[in-house]
C-alpha cells in the first residue's frame, strides 16, 4: 500500500490529490449508494497528463480503474466493483475556451453541468441537453448520453458532442471528432466513446456544440382525466408540428407525492394525470405553436390548458417534476427505472405498468418524458422486508424489462446500464451484439481495466 | 469459376442475378470510372437471406466483397480493387414500411433517395438528408454519412438513422438501433456502421426518421464582389438564427462553367461570388427568417438579396447549383475534393486555394456547402499530359489536404475516403486512431474479407 502511494505520488505530486486512507464513501457508489465497492486509491488529476501517467501506471500493473464525474448516477456505474483505483475528475472543471465563430466551448470533462449552462447562457448562447441532475459533470453526461427534458426539440447529448480528447486504457492520447460540421473521415470513434460508461476511455477534453438562445420560452400545464388520454395527445402534438422542446408526462398520484415533499400546490387538482409541456425559441414563433398545441389538446380529450404566465406557478411546476425522484424515495426505497419504448408503445407500456401494479401488489409509479417514450419508472419497496423486497423486486423488473424488449424498447434512456441494469439488459440484447460490444471493448482495453465488468461485460 | 458459379447459384437460385461473364464496366469502378478493378462474380441478392449466404460463402472462402449501392461515389469505394464478388444491392428497393405514429420508414437499402424523399412528401413527412446526387441509395447515403445542402438546418444522414439490420462478413444477421429515440443502452453499434464505407457490415435494412413536411421553402441569392466577403457573411447569417435550410457558395467563374453547360443564365452577373440561401419551415417563420437574413447580408456588404420568387429562375439556380461538377468535367477531367474544415476557416481556406492555384498554374474551382465548412474543391487536369497531371496533382492535393488539416479540417465532409483519398487520409491522421480503426474492422471482420483496403485499411 505505502508503496502503491509513493508510486502513485510520483505521478501525482499533489499528497492531497492521491487518498489511500479514509476513503469516502460517495468514491465507492453511486448517487442511490445501494451498492459498494473498495478501492486502492482515490486519484484526483488535473491535467490530460495526470490522466495518462495513471491509466498507464494502472495499465501496466493490471490494476482496475473506475472513471467518475459528480457520482451522480443511478445504475452503481461508480462503483469500483473490481477494487484498484477510482479516478475522480471532478477537479479538471475549466472551461477551455468558447469559440463564438463556430458556435462551441472546450471543455474540461469535470466541468458542472449547471455552472456550463449558465456561463453560456449568460454570453446569449444556449447548450440544449437538460437532464435532470444539474450537479452532474459534462463528463459523465457524455458517458452517459445523458438526455433529459429538452430531448423532444433539442436531441440528447450526443447531438451536441462535437470532439472529445480521451485517454485509452494503456495511457495514450487520442482525439476523436473536431470541430466539424460533417465527417465522413473513417469510423466514428467519438460516437463509439459517447454512451460508453467509462467503458472505452477516459474522456479528458470535450468540444460541445452551442446553439443561439432561445428568446423566450412558455411552459403549460395541460390535465387529462386518465394518463392514456394525456399519452394519446402527445402524439398528435407531435404530428401538428408544434415543435415543443418538452413534453413531460405525471400521474397524479405521483404529484400527490410531490406535493406533499415540497409543501407546494400543482394546477388542476381534479386530473388523474397531466403533460408538461414547454416551447421555445422566438416570441412569435412561440405564441404560434403554443396556440396550435391548445387547439390540438383541446381537441383531444384534454380538461384544460393551463398556460403557466406567473412565475411563481411556473417555477413550482418545474420543481416538483425535478423533485419526483426525491419525493417518492423519501418514503420508501424504490428501484429505479428508465425504459425507453418507441413513442406509439408509451401508453400500452404504462398500461402494462398499471396491471402489473395490481396483480403484483408492488406500488410503481410512472412519470417522465412523454415526447420520447422515456419512462422513468420507481418501482417502490414499501415496507417490504430485505428478502421479500429482493425477489419481488427480481421477478417484477425481468416482467417490466421483457415486456418493454417486446414492445420494441430498451433497458435504458439515459441512465446507462452500470452494474444495476446488467443483469436485464444481457438477458434481453441479442448476444451477438454483446459480442461484437466486447470485441469493441478488446481493440481499447486488450488487458480489460476499465469499468471491466460494467454495462455490456460479463 | 464454373464451381463457383455452381456454388453461388445455390445461394441465389436465379440465373439472372448472378453474373460471371462479360461484366459491365460499372460494376468494377466507382461514378468517375478513373479506377478499375475485377470480380469474378457480381452477385444482385434480393433478401437479407440471400445476402447472409453470399457473406458465409464468401467468409468461409476467404473471398473478397465489394458491395455497392447506385455506385454514384467519387472516391473508389465500390471499385473492387482485390477482386472477388460484388455484392449489388439495388435490387433489394422496397420501402417496408411508413410508421406514422413514430414518424419512421423502414426501407431495403437499395431504395433511391429520390423515390424515397418523393414518397413520403407526397404523405406530408419529409426525408431531410438531400445529397446532391438524387440517384444513390439510401444504404449508399448511410454507408458514406452523406450530407448535402439541408445540412445546415437539418443535419447529415447520420442524424435521421435511427436502426439498421446489417449482415456481418461471416454471413451472421445484427440489428443495430431500434425505434426508440433515446439509447443509452451499451455502444452505439449503429453509429459505427454509418460512414463505415462497407467496411464493417453490409447494411440489409434501415429504419429512418421522417419530420412533418414543411410548409414553405424560400430561396434567395446574394452577390458579393469577393468571395471572402460572402462567406464572411454566412457567420453573421447563423448568428443571428436566421435558421437557414442551406447556405450554398459558389464562385463567378464556376457559374460561368454552369451557365454554357446548361445554356441558362444566373441572376446578378457582375458579381464575382454568390451565397445561394435556402429557409423552409412555417410560412410566417420563413418570411421572417428570409426578411431577418436579408438585412444581415445588407449589412454585411452583399450587393443584394434577390428572393427567387419566380418558379423559373428558382429552378434555373438549383438547377445549375447541382450540374456544377458535371459542368467542370465537360470541360477537364478533375479531381473532387470534398474537404471540410470548422466554418469560421472556411475563408482562410479558400484564401490559400487562391494562391495555390495561381502559384501552381493549376486550375481549381470551389464551391459548396458554406454553412458547415463543406468545400467542394475540382483541382482541374486542363490538357497537361497524364504524367504531368499525376505528379502535378499529388504534390498540390498534398499541400491542400495538409493545410486543411492544418486549420482542423479533415479528408471528407461526406464523400468518404475509398480509395481515391486513402494515401491523404492515412498521411493526416493520428496513427493511434488508424490503429483503435483497424482493430474494430478486425472485431466484424477477422478475415477481412469487406472492402478490406478501403478508407482507413492499409
Ligand atoms: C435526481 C436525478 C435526476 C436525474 N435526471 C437525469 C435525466 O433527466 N437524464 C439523464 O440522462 N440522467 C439523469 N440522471 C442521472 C445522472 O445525473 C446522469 O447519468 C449523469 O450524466 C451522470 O453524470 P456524473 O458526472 O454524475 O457521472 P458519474 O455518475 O460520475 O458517472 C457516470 C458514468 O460515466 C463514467 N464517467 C464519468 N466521467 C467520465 C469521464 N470523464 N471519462 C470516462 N467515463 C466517465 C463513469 O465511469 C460512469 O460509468 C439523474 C440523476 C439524479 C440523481
Ligand atoms: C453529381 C454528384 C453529386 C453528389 N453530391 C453529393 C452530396 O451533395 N453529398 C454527398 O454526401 N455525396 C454526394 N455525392 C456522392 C455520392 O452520391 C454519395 O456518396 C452517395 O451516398 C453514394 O450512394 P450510392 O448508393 O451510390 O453508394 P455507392 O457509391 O454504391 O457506395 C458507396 C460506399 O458505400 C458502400 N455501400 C453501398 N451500399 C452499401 C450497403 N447496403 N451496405 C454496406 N455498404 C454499402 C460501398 O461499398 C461504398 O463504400 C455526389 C455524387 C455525384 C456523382
Amino acid at each position: 500500500m505505502a508503496e502503491i502511494l509513493q508510486e502513485l505520488n510520483f505521478i501525482i505530486q499533489d499528497k492531497n490529490r492521491v487518498i489511500t486512507e479514509k476513503i469516502e464513501d460517495k468514491y465507492l457508489s453511486d448517487t442511490l449508494g445501494r451498492l459498494k465497492g473498495t478501492a486502492l486509491a482515490v486519484v484526483l488529476p488535473v491535467s490530460t497528463k495526470e490522466v495518462s501517467g495513471i491509466m498507464k501506471w494502472a495499465y501496466d500493473r493490471e490494476v482496475q480503474v473506475t472513471p467518475r464525474g459528480a457520482g451522480t448516477n443511478l445504475v452503481g456505474s461508480t462503483v469500483p466493483d473490481q477494487g484498484g483505483i477510482v479516478l475522480d475528475l471532478t477537479l479538471m472543471n475549466h472551461i477551455l475556451e468558447l469559440d463564438f465563430e463556430t458556435f462551441t466551448a472546450t471543455v474540461e470533462p469535470g466541468v458542472i453541468l449547471q455552472d456550463f449552462q449558465a456561463y453560456v447562457e449568460e454570453k446569449g448562447l444556449f447548450y440544449p441537453p437538460d437532464p435532470g441532475e444539474k450537479l452532474a459533470t459534462i463528463g459523465g453526461n457524455i458517458s452517459t448520453n445523458a438526455g433529459g427534458m429538452r430531448a423532444v426539440k433539442y436531441g440528447v447529448t450526443r447531438d451536441y458532442v462535437m470532439g472529445l480528447e480521451a485517454v485509452l486504457p494503456d495511457g495514450k492520447v487520442i482525439e476523436a471528432g473536431s470541430k466539424n460540421i460533417k465527417d465522413s473521415s473513417g469510423l466514428s470513434l467519438k460516437n463509439l466513446l459517447i454512451g460508453s460508461e467509462g467503458t472505452l476511455a477516459v474522456i479528458t477534453k470535450c468540444i460541445l456544440k452551442l446553439v443561439p438562445k432561445p428568446e423566450t420560452s412558455v411552459s403549460a400545464v395541460v390535465p387529462f382525466d386518465s394518463l392514456g388520454a394525456g399519452i394519446e395527445s402527445v402524439l398528435h402534438i407531435i404530428k401538428e408540428s408544434t415543435n415543443p422542446t418538452a413534453i413531460e408526462f405525471v400521474e397524479k398520484k405521483v404529484i400527490k407525492l410531490g406535493e406533499d415533499f415540497l409543501h407546494i400546490q400543482f394546477p388542476y387538482p381534479e386530473a388523474k394525470a397531466y403533460l408538461i409541456l414547454t416551447f421555445d425559441g422566438r416570441e412569435e414563433e412561440v405564441l404560434a405553436n403554443v396556440q396550435r398545441a391548445k387547439n390540438v389538446v383541446l381537441e383531444t380529450n384534454a380538461l384544460d390548458f393551463i398556460k403557466l404566465e406567473d412565475k411563481k406557478l411556473l417555477e413550482d411546476v418545474w420543481k416538483l417534476r425535478g423533485a419526483l425522484v426525491k419525493a417518492v424515495e423519501a418514503v420508501s426505497e424504490q428501484e429505479p427505472v428508465d425504459i425507453v419504448v418507441p413513442i406509439n408503445r408509451t401508453a400500452e407500456f404504462i398500461g402494462f405498468i398499471n396491471e402489473l401494479e395490481k396483480e403484483s401488489g408492488m406500488q410503481m409509479v410512472s412519470f417522465g418524458h412523454a415526447g420520447d417514450g422515456n419512462v422513468h419508472l420507481c418501482v417502490i419497496r414499501g415496507n417490504r422486508s430485505q428478502a421479500e423486497w429482493e425477489a419481488e423486486k427480481s421477478k417484477n423488473m425481468s416482467a417490466i424489462y421483457h415486456k418493454a424488449y417486446k414492445l420494441g424498447g430498451l433497458t435504458s434512456g439515459e441512465h446507462g446500464i452500470g452494474l444495476s441494469k446488467k443483469e436485464y439488459f444481457l438477458k434481453e440484447t441479442d448476444a451477438l451484439n454483446l459480442e461484437l460490444m466486447r470485441s469493441i471493448k478488446g481493440a481499447f482495453d486488450e488487458k480489460r481495466i476499465l469499468n471491466s465488468h460494467k454495462a455490456y461485460n460479463i
